[in-house]
């Protein structure tokens, strides 16, 4: 299926067509990720089976089938090792039978019959395991039998699929207090594949997180600042960053569940601070300590020109029960209403004007991308929207996103593609759609007159490849 | 025009109508409207004039002809008959000559342009008075006179029309109080149709109406349970809702203006009441009842297995002199934002985990469809997701929802349709709208690759019949 | 490119066709912009130079190229003349050399690809100057001389164009204090042009202003009445209303952040004014004056027959650097969320069932749309929805409009279209897109059988003309 999810109309799908194989073979650009690095630390990393490649870790495929009744016992899923302690009764036994989790999770795959993950799944059956058969009750052994047998082969080795993928670069995704041990046995390795870290302080940022105190101990160990204080503090994260930046770091990640910013003059800071270090900080405090580091980290980033990626609106573990039985990223994060107007503007009154730094903005608010990203992206110079992201990372929810933004800020505001994916073989599919999406909507702007083949081709490059490059200051 | 309403490509349009046609001729199941049970309870019962038929009822048509100047007395809708007190004038005579009144609103007809309510009018017209004539000024008395006739022959009785438009189940919606007399009167006279009540609670649960008071009255009265506390209240509702299941009801059905949630422990949610019985309630007390009594519905749904229906976001009789003049349901209820994340969570703490009860979700905000309501839906196990509601409902409102929601929460966590109408003639030309919608949008999915015909055909059968009568518990 | 914007599907685009050759050639009618009624008092107004004409004055043009890192320096914008004083750094002088500002704005108009700005540019220069070059780096110099050359000949002062350009009426958007001197000019050269005036009393409601105070011993002077109180100044303002009108202003406009209204009565309202004029008014007086002042508004419009506009939503001036070194309308709005079910009701209680006043509603907030905006003008006699305003004023925007507003309110609660504009020579380009996009959406309607061709050809001309004229009272 050459010209798969295209529009009909002959002439704007052989546009669409034309602008797809265009960029179809370009290289990966992966800024922004959730990939383990220790897949590629080990040369014979080998992913296990279909279930503990496909299912276990995908909380898309499996909050689904939880939705449905299933429990998450059925599918595998191991109960939480850590505190907080359920309150709820002991989750039963996870089922350790592999193939019967497959042939359950295939007997109910019409869950997601015109989701993305449905998509997904085929496109990377059929092009990373040559897999034509459709997933249902009846294929469901066969299919297990073809990815397993696959799995144990050398071609499949995350490293070979690296080369497979085309992929340019990799970023990970890693806490302020990791020692990036991974990424330093890929580096000496000599492997030459390019796999970046990402520094994302929220654990120690987050003063109302229930292991913060913990967080910032392992702070001053990892950055040999004793941090006592918020200058101390201030200090062990500058020295992180920097730490970071030395092995490959071209970006922060930060998420917080509203986007809420306020300068705080030092001693408000440290006031709130010490109160987090004898835990007696306020849900308020808590609030205003992140609103306040975002303006931190934004003034870090214009002086050591890591790109700030902000990423807003996830009620996290909406689901107490599932939380407390089976922890986090369980499948429960819920959206809440965005607002980047007033919220972002004590950020922005600081360094919005800068040229010198970019800040990428996420969320899963659709009504702020004309509303708001739009119109903030098309006059600050700092910032970049990034793609639609999470529930949004779909074919409807990319074209959305180019109708809503396009309009007022055009495509060179945007920070083009990223996966934000830890289901790595599934990284070709999703930027697959993404290019696809792309090629269609402006073949559509072709046909009808908006723009000529010459803008677009150098637009679906630009949406491809470069502008990811370019954001996330991959040249280097 | 066989193929009305589908996308013009031959490919599309060729698979919209075979997936229609296959669903076409299905049965209708109609778990939710508020059609009067009297038209049954009657075997010999007659409607009226077109205009006791078509517009008087119909706060559709009339608050489009308000809105461009036409006054309710005009379209003889009668005034007010009890308090509140209207603060205006007296509304004039309502006009009583149903010719001149229908020849007004023919003359107007162009208001409908493009609306759903012209187009049911049209095919409701067509398919079930079988006239063909476009409604204007100049055809006004043809219509008139074709409609007449019809009215008063025996097919046209409410018992017959059931037969023809081949229901299979009709649910009404009845107040906490009703005796249900209607209902059993259609049981006595062992007519075969299935017209089966849902218990709406609304007027005992909202202590900030007008007659709140004189309701609880009524409940102790035929609850024969002297309501005086907060625990006689429960078993009072409790009793109530058994007595609506021996009449064949499963499903209950709350309206509030948020969806806010609250758990009160007892002596909390009784000094509420004693204050309400007092007539001392503040406003917030009442928001806070309602919230709690959400989660004690919930409870009970867990406990008697009546589906639960929550209506969200309508602010009701919003022009405070059309209220005064005319009462309520008038066309004069307005949206407002909606949120979900947050407000419903107290309740889903409760029960959200649940695999024994279903809450169905209504609301008059599209923002929340792609934000909150599909990743709810995605996730917890008691949640469904209702069909577009009021203004909604409509070829473009429907086309959004699909659009927002099936990537997110896919099909299977949908409630199918349901008319909620009060216009018994509109239900097939209604039910017409949802299935052809649904064909259009599955072959869309099929041209562009998305899924495949046999998926295709299993969705449109469960959109079009097996999911409302699998979420509604039809099947017994 | 005659078919250009429309649907490809050859049946859509043959009725989108013939819908639009029906209206291409009415007269536009022009209710609301933002024209300097200068440019029609004196006969041989020149434009200056294509970068005076085309990139100086509008901001939809400088923003983006703000966004991409451009100072306005270099476009040629001059340094604010008036306080508020900087509080950065003096602006470095402004390029004076028009020649180069134009090569760098070609040199990047790239990004204007897929952008309404993109797209009215290259439809003025071809319909207006007959320019048919693309805007690039390559073509700056040949564009700028053929630009030159025309603004130099007669057939290029305004009021050639406005015959050329087939105007039937425009309104432009003046202060209350303003004496109209131009528009007495325009009267008494004898000219044929239609130019009224638009009263627009912000900047002498809005007590949180920093010139307010000024503004009000204006108001005294040119009304004539002393502004010492509520009373003095509710008469001031009638005044110049009545002022207003004898120029043959038609039309009030209104800004405010919020649509928020509240009834003051008279003490609480002269007591917040008190405070305003000892300069001793909060945020929350300057809000709920603002709040009364729009329900004060629609009583003097229910009076004197005035069309009232209310334009909400935008964050002026959102970029302080920017506002204090360039001052006003420099880019740098922003939208917010907005709300009108809640806000508009006290207004609604005085005069929404008014069948003698209209109230033209615009905000930045699509999701309004179909909530609220639609049921609201779909029950209310008084309003009116305007047309897509600012980011909105597109393609898609407009699209998104009709596709949320039209099943619930139809087409005859709206209010036609307004070009909304400073840039005068781009208001065919802007009516142009406006009258395509509504050819091509009827012409959907009418392929898939929502709507007949009759009802179509009358649709496309009251969205083209008729509902503008009518809304606006303008056939007087």
């Amino acid at each position: 299926m050459q010209d798969r999810y295209f529009s009909l109309h002959p002439a704007q799908r052989s546009a669409a067509r034309e602008l797809y194989l265009s960029v179809k073979d370009l290289p990966l650009i992966c800024p922004h990720g959730h990939v383990d690095p220790q897949l590629f630390a080990d040369p014979d990393y080998q992913f296990g089976s279909p279930v503990d490649l496909l299912i276990i870790p995908d909380h898309y495929v499996f909050r689904m089938l939880y939705s449905q009744g299933i429990a998450l016992d059925e599918l595998g899923i191991p109960p939480s090792k850590s505190p907080p302690r359920k309150r709820g009764d002991l989750p039963g036994r996870a089922e350790s039978d592999h193939r019967e989790i497959w042939r359950l999770v295939c007997a109910n795959w019409h869950l997601f019959r015109a989701t993305p993950t449905g998509i997904w799944l085929r496109d990377e059956l059929a092009d990373v395991f040559g897999i034509s058969l459709k997933l249902n009750r009846e294929n469901a052994d066969a299919i297990y039998d073809a990815i397993d047998e696959k799995l144990q082969s050398d071609p499949f080795r995350p490293r070979a699929l690296y080369e497979r993928f085309n992929i340019e670069v990799l970023a990970t995704t890693d806490a302020a207090t990791d020692r990036l041990e991974g990424h330093q046995a890929i580096r000496d390795s000599g492997w030459a594949g390019r796999i970046i870290p990402t520094f994302r302080p929220d654990a120690v940022v987050n003063i109302a997180g229930a292991d913060w105190r913990e967080n910032i101990d392992l702070l001053s160990e990892v950055a040999g600042e004793a941090v006592s204080d918020f200058a101390s503090y201030i200090r062990a994260l500058e020295e992180r960053r920097a730490f970071f930046k030395t092995m490959g770091a071209t970006a922060t990640d930060h998420a917080a569940l509203t986007a809420y910013t306020e300068f705080l003059n030092y001693s408000e800071a440290d006031s709130i601070f010490q109160r987090a270090l004898k835990g007696e900080a306020t849900a308020k405090d808590a609030a205003r300590f992140t609103g306040h580091m975002l303006i931190e980290m934004a003034r870090m980033s214009s002086e050591d020109g890591l790109v700030m990626q902000l990423h807003i609106g996830s009620w996290r573990d909406h689901n107490w029960q599932i939380y407390a039985d089976y922890g986090r990223d369980m499948g429960a994060d819920i959206p809440i209403g965005s607002e980047f107007t007033k919220n972002l503007k004590p950020l922005l009154d600081q360094c919005g004007n800068r040229r010198d730094m970019t800040l990428v903005l996420f969320n899963l608010d659709e009504t702020t991308y004309s509303r708001e990203l739009a119109p903030l992206a098309g006059h600050y110079p700092i910032l970049r929207l990034g793609p639609p992201w999470w529930f949004f990372d779909s074919w409807l929810g990319m074209t959305r996103f180019l109708d809503a933004v396009v309009e007022t800020a055009g495509i060179y505001n945007l920070a083009g593609f990223n996966d934000d994916t830890r289901a790595y073989p599934s990284i070709p599919a999703r930027h697959d759609v993404w290019r696809r999406v792309c090629a269609d909507w402006l073949a559509g702007q072709i046909v009808r007159g908006f723009i000529d083949e010459e803008d677009a081709f150098e637009m679906i490059r630009a949406l491809a490849y470069d502008l990811a490059k370019q954001t996330y200051r991959l040249d280097g």
